[in-house]
């Protein structure tokens, strides 16, 4: 019985194997930031992905790849918001795709910042003080009676040549009018990079033009398939494609939907918190997309995942890969 | 030091506490499904999130609220979407706010089912069978050259008379067409119960309405603000509302930020895989809404969030709640 | 390049799939709970994992394989508790391998209940009233009060004639002064069913023996080789086995790792809310335990992974399979 | 109704909060790792409880607090392991707890590397080729043919004198015999820091434990009790403790219970991935630890979370904070 369960126990192999060792940072002599992310490869698990991350990235630059930035509107509620405004002024970003919630507060931002706060927070109290939480960072009401004045002054002059307009043209003429560096507004409108966003309606923008139109003119609109069109073009129009997807929802799949034109995205960067096994399009893997044709098969790995909360990994991906 | 130890370790306490037992189903006897449901609330962790949520669910009910279903297009593409078709034919849905891969997904089942699969498939081989992977569900590519010819006749209709729609018609023209009791779309339609869906772009029906445009009729287009104010206008009109949303996204932030006009959500279900660290808006607890006024504070439980995936405890809630 | 694209967007399909429709449960007509979960298998994502795991679990009572029941002690924190003794009662499971918490709670719930209680509440409030929060279950501090009197009373008995004891003498011995028909450890007991817990120290068992050894009998010990070669012998004396196991950790890990000493288990449910891509054990989900050999790889279907907190689903388990 | 709903949408806020503006890494001018990390501050969300950390173990270092460090076995598995054993040959760590798999697999590392793998692999194919899998890591089996005859060496020598020892003196003394300076035992050894580990059991020391005892000596033994009382003293002895919790399980749970008995810990800091809403011991945030006195309350912030899987910010961590 012993001798058959050692065959189990302890099999044995023969075969040498090629990849690397696995093996950790090297603490001694002086601490150098590059080294700690190459060693990222050979750490493993998520280290692993992030490493996989950065050089796909690199890839992307070295081929003059078109990139495709999608991120949630979180991303620009949080530090993040400068980090992807230095992307897109470097010139690193060809296209952005987001929700609705990141062009308010990017305006907001532009006159009024956004305050850190506390996760367990009183709600009601706060209700009460007119404190609104994200997570752990809170945003005053006043920033959106500020916004409201903003964009009323916006609308008349986007409105009054033509009625009915698309989100990309709402998002570069705001970014025109913006006077901050740090906006990722201002800097896709300065670089002539497109910002889509079907889903317009679904943050402040869409409650201040409801009220617009009660007030002030009921036949303004915002028309959704001119960008649809535009954005495959940009796909088709590419010789090879990469995409940064920062969390999931519709920017994740706008992105990989339309490069499904083109035959699948070249290159595909993942940075989630979503669950796999839910079977929600936030939490599906790359791979899942492969088969879709939306993103495609390579020899060599060309996507990845990296499985973390984006404010940790998103920063060291850009130092590592655009700097 | 032992002594000091002590107070440390077996602290005691005097009170005795007025909330319920912990306690489990107990499996002697004749099993009753009722009443293992039941047991729910007393077994802890997120059993009792689930019976909070019936609870929750048959208040809406008892007091008429107005109910706002929310879901995830994923939904759709499971065995959920017969459920879905259930609440809404037996008129106990007053709104629907879905993405669109639920519309797509939801007009190819009437006439061609998606085929149960594996999660870990070999994706280059499946696309090149032309099967289409979502989690452990496949969808052939078949389903979607139907579709194509299905939409294109629809498109011709649908936009004979008026060349820019809105995404709550094209879902209720849809809906009119289609003959399968368990659609979501013909029930929704025969119930009078509007499907918002700001993204109408985002999935085949995007695709579709491209080719469209350019084959057929450039002119058409989608109009996303008329639908906004007609959402808002159902919160306002309502005394009482309830939301049950299943997943995050745009549906979810559609209902909660719609009810922030008449001053919050009177009870909220939520069914979510999110996280809440993420400081995502799907992963967002309840309570996170409290502060921004999108759903209102009682005295007594009036929200509640149960952390599954959906096809685990969705069924549950339905068949304790509304049957 | 339209004409190219529609290749990419709608490349068709010929094969006709011979997997199940998708197709949820039909509320239409009397509920019937069994049907509903019939209908889980065809409903996608976790739902058809809970369907796998119910299939067997059948096939393991059909085949009378030796069932290791795993589980973390939160498991008996919840009322999760009461459905385990029934398993065990009802001589459904042959070993039970667990954590240190969860003896000396089967205890204290002899005597006296946990109670429901808050997630969100005011720590420092709780630590000054003497309740101690798990999740959203309150343990009053007199419950370790009453349970040091009635365990020192234990000790003496148990180690009366053997100074060095194991931890499944500890949990037999104990279980066997228990009145209670819903103790896990009452029952396992009164079934001959063995209770391994290697990290037996690791909760209030191990605080009182540090005080017993203090000032009643230094000299006492708990040694832990003999369980484990028990353990490793139970799985090379069982014809087939199989594994359920509720949460990760060392329970988990015990189990399957005892299994490779017989060429692995044949079969396996996993419960667990783990994360893969943490590369850690309670989230390595079953296919990594084949490459180790320790679960078996068949044709069929052999193990699977419900990834959904244990309260929602092992009840509906065990009301399937074992009922 | 218009201008009640203005009053619910923009309701305005007086108050000047006094945190700190949200404000993400500047990456104009040269790039500065530590600038990077103290933006993470006041990045929000995971970033900003990193940030947290790093402050926390500043101030476990400046008062010279007796340090804990937890961690899970997958952390060896991974290139942590050289973070780890720098940390200890520094002189930064004073007690470390940990599950079995770390010993062995510190062991093996010293002789044999293991090596970069993939996470979808082909586990039937692994098996035959001896290959075992930890996430993306790879240990082929002749790994455990090299570790078997290393320890039948150590164990005649471990248990020449005594034959019942405990898991710390297994791991003193195994430490000893090794060479690598980047061996976590070894330099445990070498700077007398206590490797904690109960469940000694449960990884491959185990299992030859029981060939060993099978073919060499019956009567050898590993007792637990001993130290328990250890670990209990060593915080009892400390003016000042804090934790470092990498991952859950026994290690976390055996720190902040043993620090019960002190009054609790007076700094901590969790990394994990676990899920608050399971009620599990690994998911439960440090304040739930607040209720049982595991770990102080104090005015100023004295514990954190940050949720990421460790490989990502553990080396972040220790170059910030002890470096
Ligand atoms: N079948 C599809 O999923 C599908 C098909 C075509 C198009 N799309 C498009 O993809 C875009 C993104 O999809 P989405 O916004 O519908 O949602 P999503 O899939 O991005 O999910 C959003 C969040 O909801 C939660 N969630 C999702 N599924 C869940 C479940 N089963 N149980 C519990 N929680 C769950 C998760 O937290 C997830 O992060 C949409 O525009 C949609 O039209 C999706
Ligand atoms: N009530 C308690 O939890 C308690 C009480 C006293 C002592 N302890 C001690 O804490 C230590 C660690 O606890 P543990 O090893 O029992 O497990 P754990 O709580 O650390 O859980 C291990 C893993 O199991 C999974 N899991 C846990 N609960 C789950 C659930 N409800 N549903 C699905 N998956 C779940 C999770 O992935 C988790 O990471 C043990 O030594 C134990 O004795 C715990």
């Amino acid at each position: 019985m012993t001798d058959d369960s050692r065959d189990h126990v302890v099999p044995g192999s023969e075969e040498e194997l090629a990849s690397a060792d696995v093996r950790g940072y090297d603490f001694r002599g002086e601490f150098d930031f590059g080294e700690l992310l190459e060693t990222y490869a050979t750490t493993g698990f998520q280290a692993t992905q992030l490493a996989e991350g950065i050089e796909i990235a690199e890839k992307m630059r070295e081929n003059d790849a078109t990139v495709y930035l999608t991120f949630t509107s979180n991303i620009i509620s949080s530090g993040l918001r400068e980090v992807v405004a230095a992307l897109v002024r470097k010139g690193y970003v060809d296209v952005i795709i987001t929700t609705s919630g990141s062009l308010t507060e990017d305006v907001i931002k532009t006159e009024k910042p956004f305050k850190m706060g506390e996760w367990d927070a009183d709600e009601a109290e706060l209700r009460e003080r007119g404190i609104n939480r994200l997570g752990n960072i809170y945003v005053p009401s006043d920033r959106y009676v500020w916004l409201e004045e903003y964009l009323y002054d916006f609308f008349d002059d986007f409105f009054a040549d033509e009625k009915i307009r698309t989100p990309t043209a709402f998002a570069r003429e705001l970014g025109e009018t913006l006077g901050d560096e740090d906006s990722v507004l201002k800097q896709a409108a300065d670089n002539d990079v497109p910002v889509y966003c079907p889903a317009l309606t679904d943050a402040e923008v869409g409650n201040f033009l409801y009220y617009y139109r009660q007030g002030y003119d009921s036949d303004v609109g915002i028309e959704i398939l001119d960008d649809y069109d535009s954005l495959i073009e940009d796909g088709l129009l590419s010789d090879e494609t990469g995409l940064i997807a920062v969390g999931g929802g519709v920017p994740k799949h706008h992105a990989i939907m339309t490069n499904l034109f083109r035959g699948g995205a070249d290159h595909a960067i993942y940075i989630s918190t979503g669950m796999e096994g839910d079977g929600s399009l936030s939490g599906a893997p790359p791979n899942e997309a492969v088969s879709w044709g939306k993103i495609k098969d390579e020899e060599k790995t060309n996507y990845t995942l990296i499985e973390a909360e984006a404010t940790l990994v998103f920063p060291l991906l850009v130092a590592a890969a655009f700097n």
